[in-house]
């Protein structure tokens, strides 16, 4: 693979085509000498797009697939047919190490299962989470959550697991030694919450801080999200996903409403066009693009899950959350943490290592 | 009780003090001259407030109470020494029948736990929830979610009596008459989430829309919280109440990096100094204060909970609503929709009846 990191991209499956995909590696490409792309696509159109796009062309590799997975097929019918699609051999490429890490625009779940299937979950992790990163009043400007993709609960271990992981996370996007980590709950006091929670983080606050390198703080609320009061909120994939798209839903509707209220009225217009400087920052600061890039943690490689309506500024930031990830050895760096979790369902050996 | 809508308000417990509830009385007062208050509290404290509040007076008996409960008491110690206090005569004034709605600005948890103390479930009741109205893009402007509030989760039959009571609730507030109800789900497809999910599903379309004269729309997604695909929002009270607390967070962000973007230079301030109406309608679109009021439902008796730090403006909305619902017997006509419902729990004889 050289010094160069090598990224395999799935350039179909997003909602916006292959062409705004390559936009968006084009502008990496300009920005880091030190990145490398293998396309999978059909070649006709990729190599088409290439021509005008110079020094996307000179640092990429065009694979051809013949088939793509679609938005809507279901992640059972996609484990049937994945050979040949550009997003199972997008993560081949990761499995065979001829790349340092995988990213897709396409459908989360089939991306998730086809993972699963091509680069295994990592020595001894229980389940792979969907982290993402949530715009923050904190320092360094965002929160993890996680997990926000799966459709199951997790059990306590589980949630031990995803602490450590975030940590690992945070530790790689926001340069910090010890992050803090809270369980989300639906109030920060000891007593809140079913009791299957309390004994959840009874588990997170016994095995997780030493292995993660972690300051666990308890039960953390939904506005904590976007506060302060810790860096990674760790949370199951049904909460944790209706959270998300809350959220964003919410970020939506106030941003539609912005627009709604500055074009209402001529004079409203005119203040927007002054205003102009001042509303594209807060767009810039609550940009859902601008941190575009789910992570799948906990598998035998590196994999970025780009949203699938992202435009080139988004596919652009999935790159270089990619490009991070896969200069660090971010996959074997979380596998190793989590291996020093002591559990009592597999065999309590690492125990005495910690 | 006379011709007039008595609403039983406790005075103590929010976060503002008594003089900021009474001036959102004062308002209600003064707009809507077929109401009455019963005001719990400081007598000395609130007839002095009352001395400066002509139009209020005039409606208003004052009862005094020797106690108050705080926002940190815990529930159960609430429980053994609510005797006396300004919500527990709040609520007995309901239970009594000399009001008909009781509103308080006090601590939720207290406040469900006496409610269910005084006024009972009512008849065919389960379990009761807290809904919330929720802005929306909706043709009313909003949606309603319940339950919110709980900390324990809910079983199939409870998610049926919600889609009953929301429902209803939904008649109440928007004026139309089948409310389409959906069950917050990670997908909107029928294989989505998790299995107990799907049950719940079944059993909330087999019996909810008959009993509740409801289009029920299947499974929705967060960002639906937001959206006009449903009106009403049902989910057990542990994601319910994190979606709320998720929402109001970014709501809070966005709003507050909105005041940051137009203070950051003398253009951006010029900018909002003309924007200043668009601002406001913005502001008024997502104002939590507009649609303050938390509904209990499922009780023997009429119970708003209005936010703790809510102001005059707040306070007022919660009384208007509190109007509405007693002058409409509201408590009454839930229980008589839920007791349509079909119940393999305790007997099925209302099963021929509907």
């Amino acid at each position: 693979m050289g010094e160069k990191t090598v990224i395999s991209v799935d350039t179909a499956g997003g909602d916006k085509g292959a062409a705004v995909v390559l936009n968006g590696l084009a502008e990496s490409a300009r920005k880091n000498p030190d990145i490398a792309f293998i396309l999978h696509g059909d070649e006709a159109v990729l190599n088409k797009l290439l021509r005008r796009r110079k020094a996307l062309r000179d640092v990429s590799e065009v694979r051809h697939a013949e088939k793509v997975i679609s938005m809507d097929d279901k992640p059972s019918v996609v484990l049937r047919r994945s050979a040949g699609t550009s997003m199972m051999n997008a993560l081949e490429c990761v499995a065979k190490s001829e790349a340092h890490v995988a990213v897709s625009c396409g459908n989360t779940g089939a991306l998730m299962a086809l993972s699963m299937l091509k680069l295994r979950k990592a020595p001894g992790i229980d389940r792979p989470a969907i982290a993402v990163l949530w715009p923050s009043t904190s320092a360094h400007g965002y929160n993890i959550v996680l997990d926000v993709g799966a459709d199951v609960r997790a059990d306590d271990h589980t949630m031990a697991e995803f602490a450590v992981m975030g940590a690992e996370y945070a530790r790689l996007s926001f340069d910090i030694e010890r992050p803090r980590v809270g369980l989300l709950n639906v109030g920060s006091e000891d007593n809140k919450g079913r009791p299957g929670i309390r004994k959840s983080s009874q588990l997170v606050a016994e095995i997780a801080p030493k292995a993660g390198d972690l300051e666990y703080v308890g039960f953390v609320e939904g506005a904590d999200i976007v506060g302060d009061k810790v860096d990674v909120i760790v949370t199951d994939g049904f909460t944790g996903n209706i959270a998300l798209k809350t959220a964003e839903g919410t970020a939506t509707f106030i941003s539609n409403s912005l627009k709604a209220a500055f074009t209402k009225t001529p004079l409203s217009r005119i203040a927007a066009f002054i205003a102009f400087t001042s509303l594209r920052r807060l767009q810039e600061r609550i940009d859902p693009r601008r941190v575009n890039g789910g992570v799948f943690l906990g598998l035998g490689g590196a994999v970025v899950k780009s949203h699938g309506s992202a435009d080139a500024t988004g596919v652009s930031a999935a790159v270089k959350l990619a490009f991070r990830m896969g200069k660090t050895n971010f996959a074997k760096k979380v596998a190793d943490r989590v291996a020093l979790l002591p559990d009592g369902r597999r065999s309590s050996e690492v125990d005495g290592d910690t």
